[in-house]
């Protein structure tokens, strides 16, 4: 057993903090490029180890052959002290890089007979017929251990050798993404080399610049001097703050404090502590007040129908959402009136404000949104350039529409509308939760 | 200048086919390591050289400290023929990009007086002040060329070297990508490096698993042995096979003819060459018709109207998309009798057949799909299990109704959901064109 604290002459570690251990990430695949698809795995893993205290310092993608593994193995080993490899676990005779690794190692490989076991049951259970080739992923190292699969035939592989420890997990996102939360963390953890809980505290804000929120939010962090670190993240249309004390001076209960305390400077403009998406913020806001959201759309194509039922029992607060492509769309589901959409045309703030009204009426609920505006590639009539969007928010406190323009390409056009959207709504239900006046929340509107 | 047919004494480069050219990626970015964004880079430059007949050999994800991409850029380009990077062109202190690598060139930088000016422009047209941080992303190698950047300040670099070529692009995805596209491929085309057209011939299928299109297929295949290569990528519902020639035996003409011969072998199966969606397919086919097509969808949530609102000029074949949450929208908005939800359930072929009626009628389309079923991560009533999925699918020609049962998480049942309800709907279009029957077209429910 290898671990940090440990001196035993096989491989000495000295003691290290989290944010010092030297993690690679292997990637295997030649569908990776090709570019025919993302490498999740690396998202998902950088996350994960971030999310522990630890910064991944590589990954590296190379194609599948045996001889390309090896190589890229033997650099990584001698470079870092957690080497995690995704894929190349698969049955099909390709599948060297258990043996390629094993030689690198002076390690035999050995077939597991419990592996072996889950395999047969496996098939039986899914009324397959089990070949020769798929025994190969009940091999394991001979001085190495095995992580369980839940949702698969390959099992992970562990081996710690050296002072180094040697990761391998399956290819396929569902089976490697519960066992990595399940199994490697805590087993990381328990040897010093990630932290178990959540190495900082996240602030998620919308509607406020980077810049800008370095700038409020600097002299809170002041007074931490260099105990403090903090990190910026901008995405389309909101800004993640991370505060964490990488030295180990804040525990922490104290990082919540101060997380809380930039929350309430921020008013309004805080949306959550950790990783929760708008939607899910809104859908909180709207369950806690048994009340239900319909949306209309017409740029944004049903994008943010989408961010609504990607939240978990969307049924409670979804009322449902209109695709319209067509005025005639528009006047039949949504009771526009034909003469409002000619007279000031179907991107235009009254347009909006009707598409909202007529989404909150025909769905029966208390809150809609309507995104309508030009998303694509060309100028729209009226002179509204691409970009220009109008958002219109039904309440029970009234209804607004307010007008957008965002530059760049079309799905973040697209994204930063369904954002601005989602932002206004949580804003709305904050106020309307206050007791906030009409007046105040017109004000909301001139954001 | 440097060419693979060159032979100077400055570093001789053998001709090599491009299939054997070495190309290393080398994107740089805490916020890839971190999991806070997608390596996009990867797969669009992965995909761009696969198109051109070559395969990138490794990606190298690294932070962007000085040294970490001075050692990083030494390791690849002893390695590569070729070497890209990405990211750290920005204007900040902490982009020491070029400066590492130009150490390692034993290169100097010099201002760019094109640049400036350029850069100056850019300023002025967004009215914003300029400070000396953006000059230094006019800076360029003194023995390099620089790649022109239509969309932002910092301009790609070029540099030919000891028989190897390097290429540093800018981070921003808008910026990278057209200059990918317009300036580095038709360069590396040029000195041979890469194909001038395209490598391969792609034929998208859909509804057949890869083993069954191999078997299909492998007659054709084996009349032109190994001066033919053969690639099978699946996705989520649709199998893709790529005929190519890397040793130059056959021309893009007979591989065009090859995949002709294939596509008629296939019938119905055979979607398209190339990239198209299925949606796109389906769109191209509904525009030739001057037809239209509605959607109403429960458990994929928007993704089918997006699905169509994806393709541009939707508004010319796309009606409009309903998505429901309760049994209320379904009657309200589609006209789904509520006897009929009590009596079948809201999951059900008959649910589906009367969605899919409801939304031809009110968004008044001659086509219309439906896609209702539980996607979720539990059980839904009527002992119907997750990933079930009733497709309902309305036509001029009659409306029907399949059950479907995929495996595996949330998202992937969506999007297996979405893509068998645009297949059946291209078949339909097709069999319609064809003048088949309604009993022919019945027997397509069965598939």
């Amino acid at each position: 057993m290898v671990s940090p604290h440990n001196t035993n002459g096989n491989g000495p570690t000295p003691p290290k903090s989290v944010a010092h251990v030297r993690y690679e990430l292997v990637t295997l695949g030649d569908e990776l490029l090709l570019g025919l698809t993302a490498n999740g795995h690396l998202t998902f893993i950088g996350a994960q180890l971030g999310r522990h205290g630890a910064l991944l310092t590589r990954n590296v993608t190379i194609t599948d052959e045996a001889e390309a593994i090896a190589a890229q193995f033997r650099e990584s080993w001698a470079r870092a002290d957690v080497v995690i490899t995704t894929g190349g676990l698969g049955p099909t005779c390709d599948d060297r890089t258990r043996e390629a690794i094993a030689a690198e190692l002076n390690q035999k490989l050995v077939r597991d007979p419990a592996i072996v076991e889950h395999i047969a049951n496996r098939f039986a259970a899914f009324g397959r017929k089990m070949t020769d080739n798929n025994l190969k992923q009940a091999d394991r190292f001979e001085r190495g251990e095995v992580l369980a699969n839940a949702n698969g035939t390959a099992p992970g592989l562990w081996v710690e050798q050296g002072g180094k420890i040697l990761i391998m997990l399956p290819g396929p996102p569902n089976e490697l993404q519960p066992m990595f939360t399940n199994q490697v963390v805590p087993r990381l953890a328990a040897r010093g080399l990630l932290s178990e809980g959540e190495a900082y505290v996240q602030i998620r804000t919308a509607g406020v610049g980077e810049s800008l929120l370095e700038t409020r939010l600097q002299p809170i962090f002041d007074r931490f001097g260099d105990a403090l670190s903090v990190a910026f993240c901008a995405h389309t249309g909101a800004v993640d703050c991370r505060v964490s004390s990488p030295s180990g001076k804040l525990l922490h209960p104290q990082l919540e404090e101060i997380a809380a305390e930039c929350a309430k400077l921020l008013g309004e403009d805080f949306v959550c502590y950790g990783h929760d998406t708008l939607a899910k913020v809104c859908a909180n806001l709207l369950r806690a007040r048994e009340k239900k959201i319909a949306v209309a759309e017409t740029a944004t194509g049903g994008q943010l129908a989408q961010a609504f039922t990607e939240v978990g029992g969307a049924c409670k607060f979804f009322a449902g959402g209109v695709v319209c492509c067509t005025n005639d769309t528009k006047t039949q589901l949504l009771d526009v009136p034909e003469c409002l959409l000619l007279q000031h045309s179907a991107v235009s703030e009254e347009a909006a404000v009707a598409m909202a009204t007529g989404a909150a009426e025909t769905l029966g609920a208390e809150f809609a949104i309507a995104v309508t505006g030009f998303a694509g590639e060309t100028t729209g009539p009226g002179g509204n350039p691409v970009g220009t969007m109008f958002i219109g928010l039904f309440s029970p406190g009234g209804v607004w529409a307010k007008k957008l323009s965002y530059p760049g390409p079309r799905s973040t056009v697209k994204v930063r509308a369904v954002n601005a959207a989602l932002d206004w709504l949580r804003r709305e239900l904050l106020r309307l939760e206050s007791g906030a006046t009409i007046t105040d929340r017109r004000s909301n509107v001139m954001r």
